[in-house]
């Protein structure tokens, strides 16, 4: 490729205050003549565009956010697309290869793609509440917009009886409330409704805002575009205000690191023939 | 509490290259006078440790680590415990509650406790290979150390059939490498044997090393501790080498952006009666 090919990079920039986002991340940005992005991730990082043409878009403009910033880079700019969190969970890495295919592109030509990855707002918002995913866990967007809600459903429905920690993107909007509300019902039916639940809104951000609370009542608080909500497994418990879920170590040792009769560190976990 | 009382960081550096780790990471770690972690993960920030005192653990010490961090930390110091990836996910964030509890600590007390999030090894391996997290994901590890095989067997087969993308954590070790055969016949039941799989090791590191492969191939490559797996949906493609999964934009725009016959922006997907 020339000197002068076009450059895209698709990058998260975390969460949003500026500790959280990485070098990486800061120097594609700096590197970028053109910075395409919905305009409230834009604000995100306005202290590092001086100079740079930047493409604002509004939130429902996914599609054409993705084919400006394929088609400004392919001509031989060098673009950051940036997404909040990283762009490669429910951000726009996924669209960016959709545009791409559809115009044909080959590996080896302009642009050349790097993807940078990012903090993600489920990591963003377990670190504000303790330590909620540090097991088994999923993550399932609620939107219907793009989505059958007979799928969404069978993955709530999968994830609730396997007892996963299940992480919630895109909760409700102002014209979708429905869908939390029949999350609540899927997993209450599994898990009792003294689970924990944290929700929490613009982590690392000024509006930052974190509430813990359980499965029967989380639907008592305000839920929105901008809450990720964390529902516990059977095993995650409230300690102290945090919100932990264990790894599993006192399955196999006591509190003073000492192994439980039966186990073998360095082996499978031997469970009891009869529980 | 008084100006000297201990702090805990607990801090996730990200894969590993300092490109990946965040600002408010390395301020954790520069504040510390104590750095406590698994011996891998200390050598990722060596270049950070003049003049403090570190405490290296061995992989299997993942109790005595916690403690000696607490321990230090509730003793006036300032501790910063270091897991890779984020400390939340699979790190040693939940060890650190679980110390605590039993050691009788409460809000308020010294330590103070600072959780940093980092980036995960999902987000890390997916950005080498594509866009695979795009849509609904699981993480599950295959690790039967601490958890009973058999709720690992329920998980991979609730993510299987409700067509989750699947990252598989602590895939095969030395001595543990039946569990990775059981999750790829769990799996295979579900989806395709034409399912992209992709193998990342060492993502970000000196051997980094990615793998495009398949569901009914990917056992025949080495897998081992420092391998991600990441499985596809039913929907997840190849493209140019990059592994993609669809946010489902398709279902609703044709590649021009325009929106298809039936459809409308900003409401649910219109799913016909009869597919």
């Amino acid at each position: 490729m020339p000197a002068d090919h076009g450059i895209l990079y698709v990058v998260g920039i975390g969460p949003g205050a500026q500790a959280h986002a990485t070098p990486a991340a800061l120097a594609a940005i700096a590197d970028a003549e053109v910075i395409v992005g919905y305009v409230t991730y834009v604000k995100l990082v306005s202290h590092l565009l001086a100079g740079k043409e930047v493409v604002r878009t509004g939130m429902t403009e996914e599609i054409g956010r993705a084919r400006a910033a394929v088609e400004r880079a392919r001509a031989g700019a060098k673009v950051a697309l940036i997404s909040s969190g990283d762009a490669g969970v429910y951000g726009m890495a996924g669209l960016v290869f959709q545009v791409l295919r559809d115009t044909g592109w080959r590996r080896g030509e302009a642009p050349e793609l790097r993807i940078v990855p990012g903090i993600t707002a489920l990591s963003a918002c377990a670190s504000l509440v303790g330590a909620p995913l540090v097991h088994d866990f999923c993550a399932i967007s609620l939107s219907d917009l793009l989505t059958p809600w007979a799928l969404i459903e069978r993955r709530l429905e999968a994830a609730a009886a396997a007892d996963f920690v299940v992480g919630l993107y895109n909760p409700a909007s102002g014209r979708r409330t429905r869908q939390i509300v029949e999350a609540q019902r899927i997993l209450r039916r599994h898990r009792p409704g003294t689970t924990p639940v944290a929700l929490v809104k613009s982590a690392y951000r000024k509006l930052e805002h974190a509430v813990l609370t359980d499965l029967d009542t989380f639907l008592d608080h305000e839920i929105g575009m901008l809450t990720t909500v964390l529902v516990g497994s059977t095993s995650t418990y409230v300690f102290e205000g945090y919100m932990v879920t264990p790894r599993g170590y006192g399955n196999k040792y006591t509190a003073d690191g000492e192994v439980r009769p039966g186990q073998r560190p360095g082996h499978s976990l031997v469970v009891p023939e009869v529980e």
